[in-house]
């Protein structure tokens, strides 16, 4: 049985997610189909980015991740599809897949890109302006379905990367940066545990200190500003039953200062 | 393996539209399920007609689409079901249906309508506010699961039908009107693009003028004013990366005047 | 086909449900999923108790529902599993069961407890901030694909139970409590309609009367403040197509005082 997964910025509202879903089932309704996310900042590709390469990696080998955050639709920019490992990925060629380019990379997972040009596998009639119905879609489905990678279009080499949020070493320790805000308010960063090297921190983040990391939120009462690893490894802060962001007035981008103390 | 889409405007939070799958499953648990859209404005039978009417049509032949968007519930209104040529519709008879009625009827397809008054199929006990969870999720998932349409009551020929917004001839052109406004802010008309015939237009909106259609969005600047053909064959007005609602002020039902200019 | 409901307070927008939905299809993907709620009101337990109670009943015998609303994640609140009848249910042992439980002892249903303490069906990696991913979510999809539940760990007989909202007897009837606003702002309470035995009544809430039950909101002009028994047997007041919580300024834990009038 066949997994897709989708993630877009097209709201829950009108049904454009569910016209992806009905391209897909078209093609094989045995597909299982599960949304990661349509609800995206729109055109914020770095954002949709993120959500992909968190939630990706724990569908089974062979699951094809269809992912549509696409300000260029109907321009140059070219529609891909990617194999990382045993995974696939369908979408704008426009950077949605970085980090998880990167992480294969750097682990040396096998990795081929396709441009998805063989008219055979789109919708009959392709319009300007919802390449995720048109293409993005029946591409993913005619993967999941058996049709082989090369045969949707021409391989190529050099995919779009987004510049990905990095720490910068600091004389005593780093400066980290807010990179996702959820749902709960929770302020990740982009500072892995493995730069902490389980030393002893001490974090700053808009004028607040926080003296220590706590293993997980419930260690303190409602309201304490903590900081932690969060559930994919990197730097956390948190309000605890509260929200980080509304407390700490924070958004994505702002500094966070972490300083060894031993 | 059968489909059933879900069209409400129960929202996503209280788990309404999920104890409708329950029902689904409790009949047929091998039912493929998508939800179409939960947040159609309460009551808006016209916004989720319109909301079906876009999604319906991309899913394979014998589809169950499911839509309760239902001020009337509990009172003398019909529940009903219908097929259209190989797509199940069924809901209350209030005009959820139209479009898709109307679009089915100008292109000859086979339709039958039968009012869901056949007690065997519905849950032992009907509420009086709920149902889509006692009446159309069992209906439907009989349906999708082999039930004859005729099974589930006594045919008739006279749905409801809402009055759709039509665009109006002017003497240089169209007045069309804004017939929904997305996720993104963009604006949808009711003006089809066979009524353009490929001529040169100027559009009118809200006190602003565009002088071209645009092949899509991203041939402008983020915050260009555009009007374009969308993905079901319409005239939008978007504003590129933003929002044309909040830019323009345009909210349903405002007029948008296409003027030809050949 | 196995089947599987998630319920948590994680919202949609960040994939943290999808990432629980490819662990469970790593273990099983042909099960089906459905999800109940992702908008409970963080960290409220209680809300989510009540949206789980009212839709698990709904889904066949063999179902498992999972659900984390867990402030107390990563501290010692057991992760548990429990079986009432023929359902699972899945998540933190802090009272979000609580009514479901409540009612299967009222009925004498057959109920199991287990601590979900034996690692062999955890992610070989467990966080101390998501334990839907880590454990409730591979727990869960090991038994739908059919590992018995006391091989998920110890068996225990106290699970935590909620206080849940109950009516007060006055002299003349019953004060009742708001128990949960719903997406259209209707205001159900805690009083069951076997309380009322079919009895005329007059309700009165934030200074307003109502004099009588409806049968649905469908009898009343649109903006009459009404009352009824709704879909889940309980008292309900609601605006006919307009919002009770505003119209009336009305949250939950607001008294409704229920008097009988022969």
């Amino acid at each position: 049985m066949s997994i897709i997964t989708l993630l877009t910025d097209f709201g829950t509202k009108d049904g454009f997610s569910a016209t992806m879903k009905g391209v897909i089932w078209s093609i094989d309704p045995t597909i299982q189909i599960a949304d990661i996310s349509h609800e995206i900042t729109p055109q914020n590709v770095l954002e949709g980015a993120i959500a992909l390469w968190r939630a990706a990696p724990f569908y089974p080998s062979g699951t094809v991740h269809i992912a549509v955050v696409d300000p260029g639709v109907g321009t140059h920019r070219r529609p891909m599809a990617a194999r990382l490992g045993g995974h696939y990925f369908v979408g704008p060629d426009n950077g949605l897949f970085t980090p998880l380019i990167e992480d294969g990379r750097r682990a040396g997972t096998s990795i081929e890109f396709v441009a998805l040009d063989n008219p055979k596998y789109w919708l009959p009639d392709v319009s300007h302006t919802f390449h995720g119905r048109d293409i993005f879609a029946p591409c993913g489905a005619h993967l999941a379905h058996g049709v082989a990678l090369r045969d949707l279009g021409t391989t190529f080499a050099d995919p779009v990367l987004l510049a990905m949020p990095q720490p910068e070493k600091t004389p005593g320790g780093y400066r980290a940066h807010i990179k996702v805000v959820d749902a709960f308010g929770n302020l990740t960063t982009d500072l892995p545990a493995e730069l902490l090297n389980g030393r002893q921190v001490r974090v700053q983040i808009k004028g607040y200190t926080i003296n220590a990391l706590s293993p997980s939120y419930g260690h303190h009462p409602a309201g304490a500003i903590v900081s932690l690893i969060d559930s994919e490894g990197y730097l956390e802060v948190a309000v605890v039953n509260g929200s980080g962001a509304k407390t700490l007035g924070a958004v994505v981008g702002d500094p966070v200062d972490v300083e060894f103390l031993n």
